[in-house]
């Protein structure tokens, strides 16, 4: 436990590094800072994978007769942690963490120029590492596949198989449903949406929304920071969680949901149990439960009608001409328009998953071998145009867009997705348990439902996996029912299909 | 050099976590903050005594002959860091640094009651704790006394015996300096300083001054930035340094002045030699030279008439109001102003080191046992009256003013004093040098004497201990002569005596 407090404690030193290269560091402090962040995640490696821990873990076992729940799941976590980590050859995790900054920076080059090729030859050989390392974390971790192993990287537990049964029966609940939402009469207006608020009179409405959620940023307890960055992030956790937004004067609601949802994962890390601190069963459970905290924040209670009717007056008394003569119903359905697009990060919530679908598809047959490299613009270009009807024109629209791959994330991408349904599989077992909460919103009562979170989410820290968590919480297997059901009502009322 | 490479790198990760513990961290995160702090120190401990770094530089030793001098500092430098850290023992460390916190919180304590017995005990403790490990350094360093071990650790190489000589010319000097500036008849009108100025404008004023200092915190390639802190304060090095300052709406000279000042050692640092970063020679010399740096921009640069002809037009159009009527001499006379008073930080030039030579001749004498802990007080007004003919009403504007015999500090009061003796140097010589400095000053050139402070002072790292680094860079030893003259003349036109 010292040791995993040690880890812990100097994983969040790093952590703050991270934040302060993207939010306050002078840009010449680049290198340097390259050289801190190194310098702690080779000490990091060094701790995690020293024989020592071995030892102990082994020691451990011997008594694991005497040991209660909570200390079985940490000795799991840290045995799984320690023989993971251990496994990898040095030689590959260096080589891997040298290729990566080499890959992202052709990947920039490239999606730049608009031009695979000059991305192919890095990719191609990130590709290979991944799989070099999904080849020794299959036997590890006792994965069916490479792409197993490194699905379970993100998702512990989770497998293509199982991914492969949800996300076809989303796909195609999806599909069906844009078809609706397209030939529906009604259609939002959007052009309320471009109405210009300077960016002070933004910085207040996001003040808001952070009071709404509770997100403490400015009391003398505050636990919590609120700055700018071009890509919005979450960091931190417990008393020290940090997050990002960015404003553009043309579009104010990026910044109320950027706030909503990284307020989202802020929450989570603030809810982690208190008497877990330093354990790894005091961590959070998984990127995808993460993303689910983050997506029912932004878009469960942030885009419902509940929520906007409470928070249209407050926005109007912020900025009177930006709202002047625009009714709940009209915020409510431009805030939740559907429009089919190339580029995953300005997706909607009903086309978003589609997004993570095709890229989820492709690397499936990447690690299978089913495609080669030089197929891939093509692969991607096809699925976009049969999933979301859209034609892409050029590799950096396609192919290019995301970061990912060049940092070598492979099956990080369904967390995304897992996330969308297990924020669905929350809110229907959350409306059962809390009957009041919509109602309690509309008159700006967020605190029954941050409860039902807290209670059932945040509060389990990484005592189970995903599934299991799910299962706890909801006493449902993964289903898609639920998320499903949410969109097809929130979007049958404002395109009145 | 590698393993001084990582100690530099893990210690400058530190100072990025300080400055985020004073500038931006959330109050609530304050015992996560010293987690991480402890954490770090603790590491940089173990790779600071380990005793393969013993085995290394004893290799080096043998190899002497074949080293260049810049080879050959660097392995003093590291010879004499490791021995000292190495043979002061674990539990003394471990012990002193436990006290600090608590003797710190018994001081803030004691000085808010203004009672120095509930701070007596912590103290008596901490001096103790402090003569053990002088007694050790003595012999490591081969100093005569413990006081020298002491001081030393701050102005390497110093002795009390050549502090005396100086210091006692300086207290006469000063004391008669009072002494007609009291007795003038011409006393400049304080009550221009008390002219309101928003913070927001006292803003665009501290831009002002760093444009002109040169110390970049907005373009494309800064190397720093600025904050807000209560206590002054800079940190960093080579291309990452912040200062930060505070702001006073009825006390706009207290934010330009901490701008100076911090701008001062943010320039030294800033300037130490690119091709020995990472390497112990390329670090700043001593905390006495430092001080120099920050009191000749500060002072010699800030407080000129030369400066501040320049600096009013551009103050006056940011603040219209404030300046308003306000002449170059009536503000050179208020910003140069001569009043002793009771508490350092807020003394003048002409005084501040009156206060630096109360607490070093009562620093020599507890550790010379010629004084007890119970007569400090009454030592320490005795003192007051005499230099400053000030009359200390209580403890807390007394002898518990000030924050560093608390963290066992003792032995670097005299770093301040000696900084503004080195100044006056500097500025001795680089008058000889750019005669022309005082009228580029006035047509708005700090570049000469950026130059010059390059040049002499910051491109010289580490290489020279300071005694040596002044005589190299002026010719002469060590000397208060053109300190002296360089206030008597200035005081002399204010006053006009």
């Amino acid at each position: 436990m010292d040791r995993s407090k040690e880890l812990f404690v100097l994983g969040s030193a790093a952590g703050i590094l991270y934040w302060d290269m993207e939010t306050k560091m002078p840009p010449r402090a680049l290198p340097l800072r390259g050289e801190q962040l190194s310098a702690l995640e080779l000490l990091l490696h060094k701790k995690h994978t020293d024989p020592e821990v071995d030892h102990l873990l082994s020691a451990c076992e011997k008594d694991i007769g005497s040991f209660n729940p909570v200390q079985k799941r940490n000795l799991h976590l840290l045995r799984k942690s320690y023989d993971e980590s251990a496994r990898l050859p040095d030689s590959l995790v260096m080589e891997t963490a040298k290729h990566q900054s080499k890959c992202n920076g052709s990947w920039k080059k490239a999606k730049a120029a608009k031009d695979f090729k000059m991305f192919r030859d890095d990719l191609e050989k990130m590709i290979d590492l991944r799989e070099q390392a999904a080849e020794i974390l299959m036997q590890v971790k006792g994965s069916s596949t490479p792409y197993n192993a490194l699905l379970d990287e993100f998702e512990p537990n989770m497998t293509a198989e199982r991914i492969d049964v949800v996300f076809s029966g989303l796909r195609d609940g999806l599909v069906k449903l844009i078809d609706k939402v397209r030939s529906a009469d009604k259609q939002p207006d959007l052009s309320i949406l471009s109405r210009k608020v300077p960016v002070d009179v933004q910085k207040r409405m996001s003040k808001e929304v952070m009071d709404f959620i509770t997100f403490d940023t400015t009391s003398e307890n505050a636990g919590g920071r609120l700055d700018e960055t071009e890509h919005p992030f979450s960091t931190g956790s417990y008393d020290d969680v940090r997050i990002t937004t960015h404003y553009y004067e043309d579009r104010f609601i990026s910044s109320i949901f950027s706030v909503m949802h990284e307020g989202g994962h802020a929450l989570y890390e603030q809810g982690l149990p208190r008497e877990w601190q330093y354990q790894p069963v005091g961590s959070a459970c998984s990127y995808g439960i993460h993303e689910s905290q983050s997506r029912f924040v932004e878009n469960i209670i942030g885009r419902s009608p509940e929520y906007i009717g409470h928070a249209l007056p407050r926005f109007r008394k912020i900025a009177p001409k930006a709202f002047h003569g625009m009714s709940s119903k009209d915020l409510v359905s431009a805030a939740n328009a559907v429009c089919p697009s190339k580029i995953r990060i300005e997706a909607d919530e009903v086309t978003y998953a589609l997004h993570i679908i095709v890229r989820y598809e492709i690397e499936k047959e990447i690690f299978a071998h089913k495609v080669t490299v030089d197929e891939l613009p093509q692969l991607w270009n096809q699925k976009y145009s049969d999933y979301l009807g859209v034609k892409v024109e050029n590799d950096g629209e396609g192919v290019l867009q995301d970061t990912h791959w060049s940092g070598g994330s492979f099956g990080y991408f369904p967390s995304y997705a897992l996330g969308n349904i297990y924020s669905g599989m929350f809110l229907e077992k959350m409306s059962k348990d809390v009957p009041g909460w919509r109602s309690g919103l509309h008159k700006g009562e967020f605190a029954p439902v941050l409860q039902w979170l807290r209670q059932n989410v945040h509060s389990k820290g990484n005592f189970y996996d995903p599934a299991d968590l799910v299962r706890v919480a909801t006493g449902k297997e993964l289903t898609i029912v639920p998320f499903m059901k949410y969109l097809e009502k929130k979007m049958s009322r404002i395109y009145e299909f």
